[in-house]
């Protein structure tokens, strides 16, 4: 079993009021960065930035590093557009930065990208794969791939209140910038990317395709932006078994278009439940408020813990959080404030 | 405890006759892109060479995986001057190629490089390292620098008859190159890599320097190559206590050279004895015979496998050899042939 983490960017991110994934607009680009040196590492170590919402939620990188502490799996980080260096390893396939959807053209080498990440997902030896995501601005031009490919499917949001008005009009903006209209990508999925999508879609779905096509069981770990995914590999042609493993934070948001999509795009589906609701901890109390939801891989990373040892991933969750400087239950921060790890920001982890 | 592998090139290595890391100078370039493949994922998954030498001797990085696959650690691959694309994630840390050390100057951003590498050994949260390398020609460049800091030390070989002589004259081409005589460094160690060092020798000395700087215990994991580390160090004025961890193939070649040397760089030093003189097998009889010997991170491996796990590595090492084509003893092919885990060649590891 690997993890296969692409991150990204694309400028699309920037629009206003799209993405939870960063603070602020121009720390958002670090995002992706961080994400993958928390799940590398345990915490940010080179980046500027660690993704912690004002609410004190956590990104999902958190959650993911948390079961990998607790069952351990092996990881390979895919650069796909990232535009700020990390310090976690990466595997380079050329990609770049995606643009803003609302330009003629969002992914400039979607083909290109898909060709060198199939070879690379069919040279990989291991049985299994799961394959998450990072890419700040994700959920917008996944509604973008599925609008130009005709499907109806939604998209989650890592905010409580889903802004989906908000991102219809920017594909509907993307879609007439790209001169196209919905549906008119049908079977022709990497047009849809290349007009309306982001890198690490093409790079997800390249590694997929290649996966498959050598006999590799593949997982594709998220919600919706993993459902678009699952479209493009579909219109694609690639009528192989696939299963998608996400979080029961998206599939709450969701309801039944979850498991019609997954129908739909004929994907095995598996939903986690961490159990969040059984801690008084402001970081779970904030995704049981249907804050981040899924991302990192969350849902796929979620879907490997044994049966009995989610309170272990609860506790190690916590242990992640005070080095992401997040001290847990407010009301009784002078007993979580004890850390027992070493100092919790700028510190050592294990 | 995180394995960390600076992994580069240098023109030094298509020098005829100093190295045995590769069958021919055109393919040379590949075998640090394949040994961190190996490291990685088993085996060479998209790198086009396998690095074993015409007598059935695999390159060191397969006793490392060896190691991993019985032990278990985490490793982080650093592009320290890498001129093939590798298919394991690397972290970049900004430095090119090297140029062969008969010219005036061998590393043009040593300290640059050196600089980067100490941030990044700086901001590592683990308690531990141990810092391997894998460059071809790299004990030419080690004779370079250890020369040029007036320091007496000779070099390893991973061929079993040492071209020692072939290297002492490169090396004094070098440094007639660079207008330099032995010693003329001393106390500049980043000068002497910038004229007759290779550029993994700053990226391994800045991890270990930075990682020093913050208290985290350090291990080069080498033989003589380690050893000139150790001197460049030293030199800096770094006083902290340093390991050294290299195989009994080392040693036995070495003989009291290496104990003195680690004992002039103040450095403890660990051999570890693999045992592979216990096995009729065609690839631990070429290390045995006193090929290859060293690299990769091969004796600091080693000196993870705890007591009495040994032969699992022996056993292990068979598997690995296995994807690489290797068919442990020629006289017993027909049983030695039979692969339990699947195909040898392009096949698929664990």
């Amino acid at each position: 079993m690997r993890v296969v983490l692409p991150a990204g960017t694309t400028e699309t991110a920037l629009i206003d009021g799209i993405s939870a994934a960063g603070a602020a607009p121009e720390l958002m680009e670090h995002t992706p960065s961080a994400d993958v040196e928390i799940v590398e590492h345990g915490a940010p170590i080179m980046s500027p930035v660690t993704p912690v919402s004002p609410n004190g939620c956590p990104t999902p990188a958190a959650v993911t590093r948390a079961v990998r502490e607790v069952v351990g799996f092996d990881v390979s980080v895919i650069d796909a557009g990232l535009t700020q260096s990390t310090a976690a390893p990466t595997v380079d396939l050329g990609g770049g930065p995606g643009n803003d959807v609302r330009e003629a053209v969002a992914v400039p080498d979607a083909d290109a990208t898909f060709d060198r990440a199939f070879d690379y997902g069919a040279s990989l030896p291991d049985d299994e794969l799961l394959i998450g995501e990072t890419v700040p601005g994700g959920t917008t031009t996944a509604l973008g791939v599925l609008t130009a490919l005709g499907e109806p499917a939604g998209v989650s949001s890592s905010l409580p209140e889903n802004p989906i008005e908000r991102k219809r009009r920017v594909v509907d903006e993307a879609l007439t910038a790209s001169d196209l209209e919905p549906g008119d990508c049908e079977g022709t999925p990497l047009a849809a990317i290349e007009a309306v999508g982001d890198p690490v879609q093409p790079t997800v779905a390249g590694i997929a395709a290649g996966a498959l096509e050598t006999g590799t069981a593949v997982t594709l770990a998220g919600g919706t932006q993993m459902l678009a995914v699952a479209a493009v590999l579909r219109h694609a042609g690639i009528d192989a078994t696939l299963s998608v493993a996400t979080t029961s934070f998206v599939a709450d948001e969701q309801g039944d278009r979850l498991a019609d999509a997954c129908e739909r795009f004929d994907c095995e589906l598996t939903v986690t439940d961490p159990g969040f609701d059984e801690r008084d901890h402001v970081a779970m109390d904030r995704y049981c408020a249907g804050e981040a939801k899924e991302g990192v891989g969350m849902g796929g990373a979620l879907s490997l813990v044994p049966d009995g040892e989610m309170a272990a991933v609860r506790d190690r969750l916590e242990t992640v959080c005070r080095r992401l400087g997040i001290e847990g239950d407010a009301d009784s921060s002078a007993e979580d404030g004890v850390d027992t790890d070493g100092p919790t920001e700028g510190g050592r982890g294990p």
